[in-house]
């Protein structure tokens, strides 16, 4: 799959959200269902906690067990009937205090909003790999559309296990002469049209159950080692380059840049209407560091945020937060 | 329907929940799947906020229009199918400060738990009909199980447009030689079924569209001038007695006596864990004074109140509220 322009680039949205998890699926929902113009940008079909949950049976009203990925695809299409359109793309920039806002993703494309909702969850990863700080940029990468034509007819690995890692290791794969796609679990959480599709490629080589040891080089990556955690083997593969795709548990709130204010760098302060400290940017769900990280309290802050962003661009409440 | 005592008396539950809307239910849904022994008390079966709600089509994950009662019913046979129990009965006293605490209902039972969640919504009337304080007790009431008996043989009217007022008219209808039902709206909000077995009795009468002006007596009541809303006509009803059950957008919080901490006398304190201020005695849903009066809100709200109870039943927290 290829990475085209088609957003009209002066196109504005009132409503630009950031995350299609249950609460920025939840604001779509409602901001749509109330005329505005709502545009959701989200990284990967099965997405952040709910999308890559295998079974739910507790979300209120929805007789389980289904897959999270199931609960959230209803959820985005009951937003896309009233309206909101859906768009795939990682963010990774945002300008929040210009009229109107920015938002940056990472194949190059500018979206504009006079109301932003971050709702972005929490799949950072806290923990890195032995070497990959160190290797950073000489030859370890989070993105595959900025950096694959670098290892052009070079081996490189992948390591992934969701759906967002596949499409970027089928672009790379477009570049590499071979993908190792490493996966550390047993399982790849993604579509299995999408598995078949990374199956069917020569130049690919799926290693599930291996953990990343650690990545190695001098100037930059020469190869990583791996354990075969079915076999306990270990191993050795050559590799000029190491994509890392995976998530973890800290909120994603690096395309803030420090814009909204934080708590100890990491969680978002938000008012009772979540509203950041930024007027008309709101942030609902996961991203906000929440004790109970349940799908129907994501969604019903998404709820009070699209709420509140009504009011917002109603002119309804003065743009001065309310603390 | 008669009211009969089925409860073992000295059945103790782990969480007793008041209230069988989106909050209650959803609590009941994470307590009994947690393991927890649970009931839950409600007042009618299309009762609160959602249960009277026509359509809705908002809610995420259920594309709709569905009604609201469906949905509730959905959330209902899930929390039953984990275990929890559902008991049909008006809440008019607690005591909470006790171990285990205690839950009375209008019909004279008592239900003993070592938690309890309120969810009792706010569907009490704030305005009250001419005459309505003045012949309270003399004519006027609000429980048919407690007053009908007084009727005997004798004409009344009950106002009300939910199943919850047609289950009192049933039983009021067994004692008075005439009961004039009387709807203020033009529709009954109320499965067809129950509708049907009302039309059946041969001594109810049913005046749809018909405001209430005024209730007149003099020691007691003596009758109720009422105006038909489609036609204009002003219309004099000769009563001995008027049964109010109608529904408005206040707390329903009189059972609670002036146990826990509220502000204004109308709005429950609670900590972030929906903690009231007295241990072990949680609060979700409209019941609480949210700005935002949402479905999913809600349900979120008995989400967070049923893992607090999850953690207050394990021990895991003290229990002393963090306030």
């Amino acid at each position: 799959m290829e990475f085209t322009l088609t957003e009209k680039p002066d196109e504005l949205y009132d409503v630009v959200i950031i995350g299609a998890g249950p609460a920025g699926t939840t604001a779509a929902i409602y901001t749509a269902r109330a005329g505005w113009k709502t545009l959701v940008l989200y990284r990967a079909e099965a997405d952040g906690a709910l999308g890559i949950t295998q079974k739910i049976e507790n979300y209120p009203g929805v007789p389980g067990p289904i897959s999270g990925y199931e609960l959230l695809k209803r959820m985005r299409e009951q937003a896309k009937s009233f309206g909101a359109k859906f768009v795939r793309g990682k963010v990774i920039a945002t300008e929040l205090k210009t009229d109107p806002k920015k938002v940056y993703t990472i194949d190059g494309r500018e979206f504009k909003g006079k109301v932003v909702i971050v709702a972005s969850g929490a799949m950072e990863r806290a923990h890195k790999f032995k070497g990959e700080e160190e290797f950073l940029g000489r030859g370890v990468s989070y993105c595959g559309v900025c950096d694959a034509a670098f290892f052009k007819d070079q081996p490189v690995a992948v390591i992934g296990d969701d759906d967002y890692a596949i499409e970027e290791a089928l672009f790379i794969a477009r570049f590499a002469s071979k993908v190792y796609f490493i996966v550390p679990g047993s399982k790849i959480k993604a579509p299995p049209e999408a598995v078949e599709e990374l199956k069917k490629q020569p130049n690919v080589e799926i290693l599930l159950h291996h953990r990343v040891l650690e990545i190695v080089g001098d100037q930059t990556v020469k190869g990583i080692r791996l354990k075969d955690l079915e076999t306990g083997e270990e191993k050795f593969l050559e590799v000029n380059g190491v994509f890392i795709f995976l998530g973890g548990t800290k909120p994603s709130v690096d395309f803030l840049m420090g814009q909204v204010e934080m708590t100890d760098g990491e969680c978002i302060v938000v008012n009772e209407e979540m509203m950041t400290s930024v007027p008309g940017v709101f942030a609902a769900g996961d991203v906000l560091c929440n004790e109970v990280k349940q799908a129907v309290v994501a969604a019903a802050m998404g709820c009070k945020a699209a709420l509140a962003a009504d009011k917002f661009l109603s002119g309804k409440r003065k743009i001065v937060p309310q603390w």
